[in-house]
């Protein structure tokens, strides 16, 4: 990418969280009627949200949720279980209310926004998806380079326009779910690419495979390692050679994110394949990450670990629209209402420990 | 205990769970529009709740909380972080709405109760609480019985009338929590009674002891192991000598539910020790159980194994109250929601996986 297309708002300053605000938050927890640590990770998760919302009583009332959605070349080698056509059914079935991310959208009381980044088959014009088409999905990184250098700063962009507009909505934690059949097999090379590990310990079932298929997928993604690995020159044109729309538009929202001071709630696999480009494009980007979801996907564990991340579920998920996060949003809202309701030991009256 | 003195009411039959129900609920799984198996234990535990609550769409609206409290005459021995006089503070804190239970109570729009089964600082009449004292906290265990024959049958009793009100008011799910000074070396030594298992291997911090407080713990516990062992017969006169009230309270209540089909979350460490005791009595118990949360107790592993129980959650909480399945709640309500509510593949025109 040259000078003329790098996207230069990429590098406006990332946001600091509020050291005061995570002082304040700490020693309120001291005061909170139960033994020191007991809410163990509900406390520290109220006080990182101190943190980044700048101010010493954090609330997740107002969530977003926005389902990148978009297809991938790659697919057509075999490595997913589904038809391609499921990308553009499902955005119509996300408008339409029905998807698990809806209805978790809709019991959580979260706002729900699909941005459509380009379907093979495409779903046409609909309630509550977002038009930012850039073809009929990426092209195929078995061959070439998945997307051009153009609809990566267009990609980036979408991303952050949608976390432009949840923080005028009055937003308060933005989660980034993907839809797009083939994604974790994408996301699977641009892990590979970055951690420099070979396909084979990174490849999982995706949405269902069988042994054979996986071992299948490892070889395709092999592949195209070996096919851009002399051009793989930083993050972002790896993104751009083995990643997909989806998953440049969630690395683009969390930069953002970042940029503005946003708390994000990272989802499983794809989104966590998202969030590591953007930590290594600006490190900083990091500390405004909490992450929902250990995903069943063998390579999110190598994931996490490269993020230093320790998410606050483990239920086996393996579905990604942003599930994983939604799944722990409710934990979120209780750490914050035991933080910022509990009564403290000298208002309640209660003794507090003595030396032991 | 004599003929005469046991409560004949533990020997009512166990529910069955309805077999047909839970056959509908998995088929409806499999026709919902996500990977089969994408969703994995939220798609399990709905199929559950199915069972139990013998209709293919289960719900778990109505949450009734009722937190056990009561006092550990083996605590004078030195076995907790904090003086015994918390207990009933913590009930006048309960009832203020100033606890941890009491705000996530409020949070998931569930029903709190406390149930006053004895403390040494007497709370006095208070809203919310049940007044059913049984003296002024056990017997210490490291001399003499903790409980009576008489005191063992209240204490069931009082679990079991809780339960009853439970029902009385719609309850669809069922959380007994604990609140007791002392009460975890309590439930370490019935733990250790019931496993075999000598007091080191189970004694952990409870409330916050140091190293030196946990080996002066694990002693008094098998002391008190030691003095009980040859009268140890069975689990009623197990947790007569070693438990406590609210042990005692907790499993009488467990016993209930599975006696009127009335799904049960369990909580941690203590609440398990009261599971357990429940399961050794009517093995059927089990199948009317959840679990919500992995403690940080040590002994909760074990127990955990004991009764092949996998908690929804593993945050490092150590507080009783009810709080770790309280925090499980929302997972358990967007599980029933998913299920109801997602479109089927038919319904929503998404095409299904294709062979391999």
């Amino acid at each position: 990418m040259n000078a003329a297309e790098y996207p230069s708002w990429l590098d406006a300053a990332i946001a600091e969280t509020d050291a005061a605000a995570e002082r304040d938050a700490l020693a309120h927890q001291s005061r909170l009627t139960k033994p020191p640590g007991a809410l163990d990770r509900l406390e520290a998760v109220a006080v990182r949200l101190a943190a980044m919302q700048g101010r010493p009583r954090p609330r997740v009332d107002r969530v977003q949720i926005v389902v990148f959605a978009a297809d991938h070349g790659l697919a057509a080698e075999g490595t997913s279980a589904f038809p391609q056509a499921v990308t553009g059914e499902m955005v119509k079935n996300f408008s339409a209310g029905g998807a698990a991310i809806s209805v978790m959208a809709r019991q959580l009381d979260a706002q729900l926004e699909v941005v459509n980044l380009g379907c093979i088959n495409e779903p046409g014009e609909l309630p509550g998806v977002v038009d930012r088409r850039l073809g009929a999905g990426t092209a195929n990184a078995a061959r070439e380079p998945a997307l051009s250098t153009g609809q990566l700063a267009q990609a980036l962009e979408a991303g952050r326009d949608a976390v432009a507009r949840a923080r005028q909505a009055g937003c308060e934690l933005f989660i980034g779910g993907d839809m797009g059949i083939g994604n974790t097999a994408s996301a699977s090379a641009l892990v590979c690419a970055l951690l420099d590990l070979p396909a084979q310990a990174v490849t999982g079932p995706g949405t269902g495979l069988d042994a054979d298929g996986v071992a299948r997928k490892a070889r395709i993604i092999q592949a195209a390692l070996d096919l851009h690995r002399p051009q793989l020159n930083g993050p972002l044109e790896t993104l751009r050679r083995l990643g997909g729309f989806e998953i440049a538009a969630l690395a683009g929202a969390y930069l953002h994110c970042a940029q503005i001071g946003l708390p994000v709630l990272v989802d499983g696999f794809i989104a966590s394949s998202a969030a590591l480009v953007a930590v290594r494009l600006r490190p900083a980007v990091r500390q405004w990450l909490l992450f929902g979801h250990r995903s069943a996907e063998p390579g999110h564990r190598m994931l996490l670990d490269a993020l230093d991340a320790r998410p606050l579920l483990d239920l086996g998920l393996r579905l990604g629209e942003g599930s994983g996060a939604a799944a722990a949003v409710p934990l979120l809202r209780l750490a914050c209402a035991l933080h910022n309701e509990m009564a403290t030991f000298a208002a309640a009256g209660v003794s507090e420990q003595v030396a032991d």
